[in-house]
């Protein structure tokens, strides 16, 4: 495979500080060379957990493990990088059993206590000892900060994701945080490949579900590399605090749009270091008829082969966003369209617009993020989607070319 | 744009003839630089056409002004290459109404007896005098072959695309032969960009209607290069001959397969000259439970950026596949899938088969043509669909690089 060119976004300081109410570890178990692949986290008690998994119809062993044995209570987390644990059949689960079960001797908990995820290549299965031979490490000399957890559960991405929040509710100060993992393999059809946010206050499965449910569409499942969705998906919210807090609508609000905050921060993450990304592209439809037709547009501008091409080539071939809002089959009128890149119009009224302005609009295009506006004017729905260009770095990635 | 560079699977030896009952006339009007992009097909008589269109939201002018002008009679068909006319607005159609009144003056027909069909950049406008001024040298001493009209309808083909089948009914023995173009922007959903097909005999509107209906789903509508679907896509199918055939059932038929063979090979044409192609890949999914599941899951994995750069690289990365699988969220059980590169088994019952041969795998991967075949064990329904790799000069054919 080609050596790893850094993102152009990877942020030049990532914020970082050691949790309390859980207890990091993290490891070379073998999977990769070198690098940190072992992430353990074990909590101070029983926690409260919320989980959403992928929609795939082919979900890895971790995610099927997952699923049946976890009752929303958490004791510890066992994350792996390099080997995915995906389409191994039952081996896949009983290398699971095994090094559970092994865990759960040494920090005293239940089975059903701990959960698992996987990321990296896809049918390969591996031997459960890697893990548990990492067990005899964990101890408090051995601690982690949150920022060496994000570095633990890297494949492809090119930088670690932290993002750190604080919210103020009746005066009381806490802290949400968490981490991500994903570069390519990126259509969630829930959350990215990996992601784990932790809350410093007591709260209820039922409430983490709400703040999710009312998150994960315009966060996570608005972000596009590539149109594949993983395997793996798995999206997990940690109450790690006994913090009481009384969650009237007011302070359920506050929260709520924190929560967003830092679900909108990590998919942001993640989409700034999609495989090969050269530009970052955001699709924003508005007055559009419904959110299903706002988002299918969207989508299908995100993840055109020709749009991404385009973008990547600094070239504003608007006709090709004319095509991939037209291939969704949406009942819409193209003579209503009105296309801007940024604030840059190209066409309105049915075809190209009189006041475009080429020059300004090459200028534009050089830009490392890039806007494209898409006025439907058939209702009052916006929706946005962020994806980034198609590269010859993304090619090189996933081509590995052996000769 | 970066040089042409001509597909591996471009025919060594092209067929070609002077067909009967059509006058076909090619030129170069100006869209292309020196290259002919204008074709013109005058038919002795007016006679049966059938048509089918894409089923975008933002068809090109052609297309509407198609639909809304021609009642199944044909007297002339008119195609540009260079300039698609696509979202160009009341102009668009108004520079068709121009060009085609033009030439009913000189071939003394009406203008819903004129066809007409444009590819190309999307969103310009052009002066219709560019075909105009054509018109005056529609003389016999000029006409062409079918090879010469194939040629003057490309783009960014790099071969052009005839195919031609003898038919005998009823001891008659008669010819049906096509043209087609397309190389990006193809995932047709309903033919490729532009595809004309020409039958040597009497056929009725409602006879062609059945022969594209049974026809269309396992051709055109079977093939992807990226995804993204034309806003210009136009089949046309003419009933070139006044040769009486008595359809019964058995004459039926036999032209019924005559057509799905004239139609399988223009549309294997048109993904063997897919932009930036290396290696074709041909899905074959089995035992599906529906006709739509199987046609889903073929698409899902033809589409998957994963899995043509795997392919690309010579790598049989069949974890893509298993995750191109279970992204469509089909209702599958994974642990019955069986999936083979060729007659090369990879996975079974859940995970990676015990007799899969590696060295056999890799040298299975070199070739040109590459078959995935998934067998999903739930049913009794197959679906082919064709595609190709995602290579760098895809990238570099459609990023215009300005540099």
């Amino acid at each position: 495979m080609a050596n790893k060119i850094i993102s152009i976004f990877k942020p030049k300081k990532i914020k970082d500080f050691n949790p309390s109410g859980l207890n990091i570890f993290t490891f070379n178990a073998g999977f990769k060379k070198k690098d940190k692949d072992l992430l353990l986290i074990v909590f101070d008690r029983i926690i409260n957990v919320c989980c959403v998994y992928s929609k795939t119809s082919t979900p890895s062993a971790p995610i099927i493990w997952d699923k049946k044995n976890n009752k929303g209570k958490a004791k510890a987390l066992i994350v792996n990088a390099g080997n995915a644990n995906a389409h191994t059949g039952n081996s896949g689960l009983k290398i699971i059993d095994k090094y559970v079960e092994a865990l759960t001797q040494i920090i005293e908990c239940n089975t059903n206590e701990v959960l698992v995820s996987s990321t990296g290549v896809i049918g390969e299965k591996f031997d459960p000892k890697l893990i548990i031979n990492k067990f005899k490490k964990l101890n408090s000399k051995n601690k982690n900060s949150l920022l060496e957890a994000s570095n633990a559960i890297m494949t492809t991405d090119t930088f670690p994701k932290v993002s750190i929040k604080n919210v103020i509710l009746d005066n009381q100060s806490f802290k949400i945080y968490g981490i991500a993992k994903g570069s390519g393999m990126i259509q969630p059809n829930m959350g990215t490949m990996l992601v784990y946010i932790f809350i410093e206050c007591e709260a209820s499965k039922q409430l983490m579900t709400r703040l999710l449910k009312n998150n994960l569409d315009n966060t996570f499942n608005s972000i596009t590399v590539d149109s594949d969705t993983s395997t793996s998906d798995t999206l997990m919210m940690f109450s790690i605090a006994n913090k009481k807090i009384n969650f009237n609508k007011k302070n359920f609000k506050i929260l709520n749009n924190k929560i967003f905050e830092l679900m909108h921060d990590l998919s942001l993450q993640v989409i700034k270091d999609g495989e090969g990304v050269s530009k970052l592209i955001k699709v924003n439809i508005l007055h559009a008829k419904t959110k299903n037709q706002a988002k299918k547009i969207a989508f299908s501008i995100a993840n055109s082969p020709l749009v991404k091409t385009a973008i990547a080539g600094e070239d504003a071939n608007w006709g090709r966003v004319i095509m991939a809002i037209g291939k969704t089959g949406e009942n819409i009128n193209q003579n209503k369209i009105k296309v801007l890149f940024g604030k840059n119009i190209v066409c309105e009224n049915g075809s190209i617009s009189k006041k475009i302005n080429i020059r300004k609009l090459d200028q534009y295009m050089k830009n490392n993020i890039i806007e494209i506006n898409v006025k439907l004017n058939s209702g009052k729905i916006y929706h946005t989607v962020y994806g980034n260009d198609l590269t010859f770095e993304y090619l090189k990635i996933n081509a590995d070319y052996r000769s």
